[in-house]
């Protein structure tokens, strides 16, 4: 027993960079997994220029709190237009709130926090 | 009773950007509350070149996964030495895990989740 860890999970000190796992096409996303806790993830997304398919939203079953870490995007909600996001900009996405991503540069890294309310 | 928010608490959406309350003197930190969740809270820390107190040490009761979103940086981890970071550079610091904050640039903004284990 370990009354620092009450719940018993611990975790190991690990450095890490955004982008680091620049491997990948163009147009093709890559998810990394980065923390995860007893009711969050927490994950890396490089976009390369991807864009959600044609006529798809994402309706998530959690809430997304998501930065745009590096380069540019558009997101599209379905009852409130256009967000045009730059790097530093972040957005909390209640869930069930429907949108999808209309471009994004092929620099483009998100952090994604996903989690329920 | 809303199934998509089974434990009932709902949020807004909410755009903001980092940095954006940057007023402050230099040296001076501020720590900007993002997203809150049942077992994690997420805040944005604009640094404008403070340093922790000499002979300070955190020793945080949670995990914190740590981004730098902007600028540079200097951690010293008591046990681990000297961590440089650049934009982009994240840590995972497990809880106990004795660690000061050497130096900061003056445009640093950090991104941290503080976590139960």
């Amino acid at each position: 027993m370990n009354s620092q860890f009450p719940s018993g999970r611990m975790v190991e000190m690990r450095k890490g960079r955004l982008g680091e796992h620049e491997k990948g096409r163009p147009g093709e996303e890559s998810f990394i997994p980065r923390v995860q806790g007893h009711d969050f993830e927490l994950e890396e997304i490089i976009s390369r220029g991807a864009a959600s398919p044609e006529g798809f939203w994402y309706d998530q079953e959690r809430n997304e709190w998501v930065l745009l870490a590096k380069g540019e995007a558009i997101l599209r909600f379905e009852d409130e237009g256009v967000m045009e996001m730059k790097a530093g900009d972040h957005v909390l996405i209640p869930a069930g709130k429907r949108h999808r991503v209309e471009s994004t540069s092929v620099d483009a890294v998100w952090v994604a926090l996903h989690f329920r309310g």
